[in-house]
């Protein structure tokens, strides 16, 4: 049976509306908002307080969804769902929302972030019975839902979740009502808003701001937000005795015009990381240019606090499609030239410093150094990046390669350099890090201190080797 | 809850092969000579020993698998099904084989026929936590095999099948072996042939035809057929106190080519039936013309026996499309027209005997009467039934409307030709029927009399109400 | 130049209505019933009286036309073609209508036969400065209409046709009238009805009995019909010395409910054909059966005149799809299989009489006898097609082989008998065929008899070589 | 016939290869590269030295050319195009390259520019008997060559363009040659590359960097370069009075990356552009941001000038699609929504500049003042843009509104800064924009000064009356 669970990782985006008379369409907007966190398919289920009314597809948001499809939707309140794109991933089956009939009637999901006990709870569940249709974790917790004795359908979501271990903000659709839960070390964001006198609740805020919604709290970690006609009610089921806020978050994955984490806005964070480490770190140079699009306000703020000139010595191809024939005869950094060419003009003869958000295997970045060299002509090329070194691989929702693949986990920083035949290279420090961030102990940064807040599972021992060694 | 279990009538086809090295193109195969059962849409599973490799899509079989499909189902053994398309019908999730993974591993289905206390029996798993993702009575059988208790999982089907009443002929797909199950009763057909050294078990037997394979004998009511590397294993798990064969699958559903029932010639039976109906009521006619297609054998046998001409006075339109555009100008007959179009120089001024199989609402054959003395000039048409006044739903697996809606169950003979506007209209009788069908005590023919083999479901009443009135 | 003209022959049919609030939507339930004549592709071109609307695709007209498609046709008067598939045939660019700007404002064509100098005026038009964009030589027809120095446009028509040699029945739309022209021998079919006020013209009367038109009359051989708002005016533009009605249409292409050739009923010709050939070659039999579908009225009338009994012995798959996955394992008789599946029932160790319409390269009969002898069970297999040997290609619309490919111009009976291993053989003789027709100096013959009524192409002396030899 | 002509405004991008294994691959890329010069839709045409391959669909490169279609484009010579998705626009008829058959062979265009005079030579054609088949002026070319007297295709393409007039950079491809050919004044750009031992030849130098080829030189105006197994030959067939070189190639259109018009720096001139904007109208501001993508570098430059921080006040979803589903509960500032939202952290309370490249019609302009100020916070928001106030519409290949649209051929920058709600604006002065363009004398700069160096069409009369009244 493992080989139903190969797929965990997975970063995502949800978003859920109650109470708002074109519910389906302000899903949708707010999916397009949060494409950034998933682009392998996409879902939308909704609710006319009878009857659920599905639609999911592989694509991107703005393609899957046609006016007809949305008309497919009607009700007052919806849930959806952005999955992101993994390896040889699942297919449709695993697009949320998830959908089931149980003994209280009908519930949807909507799951970001990452169980790490799934893998024993499915083993239990089919054990005691149960049959299992995706491969996602996500089916585990409709699982549990449906096992609960409690006749209230709050209550055994609460049981469910006290089952369950790892990262999730949750979204749930039941026949009348909209429920939030965000685990109790809070590892993912979620947000509350409100528009039109409507509920929305959402991944990144940057989806508020397309639908004009205005931004009320974050779902608190252990907290169940119940949306339904006597407005929002708010339980706390799960106790939170840390917080464990994902750093990668601020790093990469969000969207720089969100604000997330009790309202920090991400652009912020990224630019002190840049201004951090341009304090550790300074070097001389002509130039300072950012890795587009993640690293450019880091970039903006290393080249701020340096006193350097920043411009943008990489132009980004924005029509990158899904598939892509690359020609038999090898072009030289084909992968990399697809995203980015250098401007020549700009970085000729020039001491440039590159401004990246990490390295994880270090392939993406030798090709870059070797392109700044060798196509933009750059006499120098320094690269900083303005996270620490990567060392362990995530289990609570990001997709990273295993510990192994990791090079800064088997390498030092001189080694890697050499790798990726860069000029220098420095990382920003944790300390440095931990300085930016408002209360840095309530964030995990286990990718970069093998700190790990929650039991990382049994099952991905092998991932974990190194660290042991 | 119900709105869940709302076309659960479905004629269905189903095909496997176990030890074939292109098992997913014989099952292709299999289904495209089965496509007369469903055409809403049609699935294959296969299992290459270890993996169970899923294609399944809303279509005809011809227009689903392509080559690149095709390949993407490796494995010498494979399962498929065909769905009947049922009005507002599910959609993909219904689309079958299932397939789910539980404690023992891996199980697909394919599930011609239809069980009757589905509804109970879901309520009680629900109740007992369990989750419903598709709308199909199959997925009950899935769960109750995931809950049974015991260790080995032919002992499982078997323990999950006595709980289940109703029509069924079954295939199951295990990571390696192929199992088929009929009902006690022996409802729907189910055949075991041979190809190169290949079992292959199928609905009908002309889709052994296709690919070559010898008819061995038929799945026996109650019994379960596990093929695997110790070959055919034949174990009695039901006990079939009575049998019953659907009389319909000789009357319209099978296709005239298939020997089913223990072997008995489609084509023949329903030459018989022509035959007997031309001993019952005869009429002085120029013509005896058959309803295209499934009328015309019997009409054969009806002019044989009357001496009369045969002919084609009907040709049917063969590319008829999924949805038809209508025109707003109301156009006469139209409905029929898009099938079926008269031959004049055949009819005109001709005293006509049509020969059609059944007759279920009534308002096809009055628009196929008057088009043929409108359109075809006909001066006398006179309809003859080559089956008993349908007069009862059908709860085992072929899709009729309820007993307020079958013409036949609230009005006399004389009543349905004048609503018909026919010169005459006769039936077979259902003795006539009995006296042509081998050991008749061991068909159902419910339809025609009332005579319920199995107990009918519950929720089903309201569509009995009339036996009762 | 010449691979452009590679695929010239098809059979094709054409449908335009003029003057109807729903024209499109006729011309599409025309296409519809005039499938049977093209199955590639289709397309329809509307007018609206002043915008020429235009949606074309490959594959078939009921899943083409969706009704937002039909919705993109508006206006009063449209014309559509259906498109033969022809083997490696042109594609998307070859489907017609085919429009054009010229001079003198817009004009679409939709043609159903083949020109035989279309390769010479091609040549002509190419050094004269024309650009061709298709690979049919109906475009031949627009370039000559183009540069015709005639102020009229249907003086310009008229001069185009008096240009090209062949056989064409053609629908002409321009922006406010319908012109219906057909060749000066009338080789293929076109017929003229009413429904509702509004004028149509259809390849075949199948196509007016399925909107419920009233036939009028024939589209004269030489005639211009042009119908606008004054109506419809007939010109006679072309001189009619002999006539050459393709005697192949009742044979095998037309539908047998049409009324073709001055409303000649296809089928009665059929029937007819049967019973001749009964006259001539009957021989003691069990059964006659034919091979569906057009041998089934020539089966009814031989095994009438016979005395014998009439059959289905061999049964049809209704689902042909586009694109057939062949087994790696060769199965016996595959290609045929695909179609037709005997009856053992009807055929064990019975003398078979079998009927077919014609034996092009006797590949296919060869497989069909095997077939029923094989499975079928049958002692003896005679053979009797309804239509003389096949010695000559035909090159004016139907798609026929190259000479040499064709056994009948090679073979004497004997040996195609031998060939495809029937006990007899027998074709109608072409006096018989003759006895039956009325007036059958009005018909080409020249698949039967080589004598062309028109030059045939040069660039086509290839294919004709064995004549000469 | 006017209709046909209705949106001959377009630019695109073209790509072209001569002597490589994998040309079609390396169009595929090159177009890829060149996306953003057309995104409606896409096509390319190879020769494998005999016969020629094409494929084109609607749709974005990366999603429109598969593996498969790749394969079905064999040779070693290819020409590809790219199409500006034009309001209302022609669909797949109007998808180039277009490829025609005419006295000579094959041949096959692909044309980015627009033709002034395309309207009366296609009434010319018309008259003398020409049909068309596309709505595109490039069409008007093939014709006149295949009119041409000349023996030679050479000469007769030299014939054909001496007869049209207006812009166009044009790539032909017959069966075993390349030619590519600039208009006398080099309104568009277009250069020569090379590849192992290859030719390219694109639009913008940006697709040689993609595919590792080197930059040899521009197609100088007037010129034709022919490039076939003797290697690449010069023609000079037109002469070249004066060079128009297009501008806004450097204001908007080209890629930063690219280098044009005789290898002059994109990114280099809008960041000089933006440089002189801020000597000419620095203000007092806390911040200067760029509205991405086209606003950067000159945002970059005004910021270095000015001394002022740049940062990213305007974050970009990169991923929009096709069409966009509005909620009909109207959103305040949708339109710009759907494609940027304000980074508040940054712009709250602040002094904005924004800079951008121009103002089309000021509605766009409006929204992003108002979404800065109301969503951003901002206390003043300064407009800068980059070049003068366009006045005039383009006639030569960019698509522009009528004269009457553009906001500043009747507002004077007042007027319009208080339509836009900004609290200062100020462009680039036509001064300022010439002090840096190298010889700015060969550059045309109607579209700021009215200065037309090629006659405008007669037909376009009414758009350009603001500049007669």
């Amino acid at each position: 049976m493992k080989s139903l669970f190969h797929n965990i990782h997975e970063e995502c985006g949800i978003f859920g509306v109650y109470g708002h008379p074109e519910a389906a369409n302000l899903v949708y907007l707010g999916l397009y908002a949060l494409q950034h966190r998933g682009q392998e398919g996409a879902g939308i289920c909704s609710s006319d307080g009878a009857q659920f009314h599905l639609e999911k597809s592989i694509g991107l948001v703005a393609d899957i969804f046609t006016e007809k499809r949305i008309k497919r939707l009607p009700g007052s309140m919806a849930i959806g769902h952005n999955r992101y794109s993994t390896a040889g991933g699942g297919g449709l089956k695993n697009v949320q929302p998830l959908v089931a009939n149980y003994a209280l009637g009908t519930i949807a999901i909507a799951h970001n972030g990452n169980l790490i006990n799934a893998e024993r709870l499915k083993d239990e569940l089919e054990t005691d019975g149960a049959i299992f249709q995706s491969t996602s974790d996500s089916e585990v917790i409709l699982h549990l839902i449906a096992r609960s004795k409690e006749d209230n359908p709050h209550y055994r979501i609460a049981e469910a979740l006290r089952s369950v271990s790892g990262a999730y903000s949750l979204l749930f659709l039941r026949e009348s009502e909209l429920i939030a839960v965000r685990d109790p070390m809070g590892v993912r964001p979620l947000s509350i808003g409100q528009v039109d006198g409507a509920y929305v609740i959402a991944s990144e805020t940057c989806a508020f701001d397309l639908i004009g919604a205005e931004y009320l709290r974050d779902v608190e970690p252990g907290e169940m937000v119940i949306i339904n006609h006597n407005g929002l009610q708010s339980v706390r089921i799960l106790q939170s005795i840390r917080k464990a806020f994902c750093v990668f978050e601020f790093i990469y994955f969000a969207r720089p015009d969100s604000y997330i984490f009790n309202h920090i806005c991400v652009n912020t964070m990224r630019k002190e990381f840049g201004r951090q480490l341009a304090k550790e770190s300074l070097v001389d140079a002509d130039i300072v240019i950012p890795v587009p699009d993640s690293g450019v306000p880091a970039a903006i703020g290393f080249a701020e606090h340096g006193k350097l000139h920043f411009d943008f010595g990489l132009i980004r191809n924005h029509y990158i499609g899904r598939t892509f024939i690359e020609p038999k005869q090898s072009i030289r950094h084909f992968g990399v030239k697809i995203k980015l060419n250098p401007v020549r003009d700009l970085l000729k003869d020039k001491k440039v410093i590159v401004v990246d958000d990490s390295i994880v295997r270090g392939t993406t970045s030798k090709k870059i150094v070797k392109m700044i060299r060798e196509v933009g002509g750059a006499k120098e090329v320094h690269m900083r990046i303005c996270s620490p070194p990567t060392v362990g691989p995530c289990f609570y929702g990001i997709d990273t390669p295993t510990r192994q693949e990791l090079i800064a986990s088997s390498h030092i920083t001189e080694e890697i350099r050499k790798y990726i035949t860069a000029d220098t290279l420095s990382y920003l420090s944790i300390e440095g890090l931990k300085s930016i961030i408002p209360n840095p102990e309530n964030y995990c940064t286990a990718c970069f201190d093998n700190n790990y807040p929650i039991q990382f599972p049994e099952d991905r021992l092998e991932q974990m080797e190194l660290v042991f060694a």
